[in-house]
């Protein structure tokens, strides 16, 4: 239960993927991007909790590359439509692979667990802010913890155990959860507003948002819509979960959201993961979310202009 | 009765004071972006109904040069916040000057009406699709009816009838109404989803609206509660308007709206005059509208953010 394998392997990959070949993980990487230069040189993390060269037992272009078959597959590519992320690891998953999806949104496993039914899938959420500053490097900037837990939900096996006790090993802080679907809606209470909110409003940072009352507005009506939506799904989230994270966000320094980069770098956005996941299952249980509808629609359309309109940035990434 | 000073002379302004000179009306403009060019050359109007050329009486760039009092000031600039339409106007405005405030918008007449507590005011709305193509060059579309009321209404008086008859000899589709108001409301029900959807849409023309079933969808949702806004002020809006201005729409060939030019040239857009009031007077009678809440705060914002961004480009004018 040694041999990992990280596809997708920009800030969020670099960063989890450095610790766990701390403890003597056999760690290797998928790398699109920046293939020949990671295979050169590795990655060059910078973090205030001390900066990490880390060199990966194998970078590869494609899964098909990979000698064998890893103990955990780590997806933490985004997650798009267009993007079909189970045929491009297939050739690396074998019968006993994990795959664990550190990915943002609700609701998107679905398509993992289709194409591998008989594989054990893991579901996981990073708390963390990481970019890609250029070619190999990594600015580790906030946090950096970690909630993996079985999809569905329910129980935790020992082989996600045995991730989650590496990674503690590793000095990551890293939560076993039974129910890892309640932790996503509560990610998204925060991320489906600040997300879209911070680009359908022209481009502003959440310190905008939290001193322009009619724009927190929105993001309120929003965390009331998702929190209606995760009821409906069988989860109930705090009764002050709202006014926690509005007041948690007036406090933050002014932070560009990942949606907002995404936007800004002409990268499409994770439109379907963040926010029309959420309305089709509410919808599917007969709720109206009038402020999450008109979200999601303006949104998909800001993207799609976004994307015809020819004009490119240097990349970065963040992951909330 | 005779002496016309158009105050905000681009499309809107050449076009009907032209039409006004036509049957020997004595019209004088203020004009401020393209002074020197219109004093020498006048107007130079391109329209499918037959080109014209505009030489104004007097061209002036204040209203204080100009000579005595009119009869009629026609006020044809856009409603923004920061704009002092009474201050500007104030010098030229006589005991007996009719004001007629041809502008977009709802509940746009309380400045003026307050600052001329003992003038006339005619409130009218103009069906026109007319550009400024570039200095002293106008480009009439489509369209060019009027109609204009007493405000507040319930009569039509003399002088407004006078010029009422004035545009009727000029070839101009002028009715005089009773109820200006109600005729203000019935046009918001197409302006207020279709122009401030067109720009936070991302920059798409109605085309695109039409097509896109759940960007429909809002502007269906936003001219519903235009109608139950209308309804509290007392104006019952027919019952099949909201269909009809869908369809309507939808059978244009693709227009990009007055404020989707707007934002692209970086242009003030009538945020308040088509978004604002109308939410303020629906709030005022105690409504709740989220459709109109969450546009107009992300429009504003888009505002805010366009403005402030150094870019520009060349000058359109376009006048639902």
């Amino acid at each position: 239960m040694n041999r990992v394998l990280v596809f997708g392997a920009g800030g969020v990959g670099a960063y989890f993927g450095s610790r766990l070949s701390q403890v003597g993980m056999e760690v290797s990487v998928i790398c699109r991007s920046d293939f020949e230069y990671v295979r050169e040189n590795g990655f060059q993390i910078e973090s205030g909790a001390g900066d990490m060269h880390f060199k990966p037992a194998g970078v590869y272009q494609k899964s098909a590359e990979y000698p064998g078959y890893p103990d955990y597959l780590i997806v933490t590519s985004k997650v798009l439509p267009d993007f079909d992320v189970a045929a491009h690891i297939a050739p690396a998953v074998g019968p006993e692979t994990v795959i664990v999806l550190l990915q943002n949104g609700i609701d998107i496993e679905k398509d993992i667990t289709r194409a591998f039914p008989d594989n054990e899938i893991a579901s996981g959420i990073a708390y963390i802010g990481v970019f890609r500053l250029g070619e190999g490097k990594i600015k580790h900037q906030a946090a950096g913890r970690l909630k993996i837990g079985n999809y569905p939900g329910g129980f935790i096996s020992p082989r996600v155990q045995n991730i989650v006790d590496k990674f503690a090993a590793a000095r990551v802080d890293c939560e076993a959860v039974k129910d890892i679907e309640f932790f996503r809606w509560v990610k998204l209470v925060w991320n489906l507003p600040y997300n879209p909110v911070s680009v359908i409003a022209g481009g502003v940072d959440t310190r905008v948002i939290s001193s322009t009352p009619e724009l927190e507005k929105i993001c309120e009506n929003l965390m009331v819509e998702v929190c209606q939506a995760a009821k409906a799904c069988g989860k109930e989230l705090p009764e002050d979960i709202v006014q926690r994270n509005l007041e948690y966000t007036r406090n933050f320094p002014p932070y560009r959201t990942s949606m907002l980069l995404d936007y800004e770098n002409k990268r499409p956005m994770e439109v379907e993961a963040i926010v029309g996941n959420a309305l089709r299952l509410a919808q599917v249980k007969g709720l109206k979310l009038p402020y999450l509808e008109t979200t999601y629609a303006l949104l998909r359309s800001v993207n799609k202009i976004n994307l015809e309109t020819p004009f490119s940035l240097p990349v970065e990434i963040v992951n909330e």
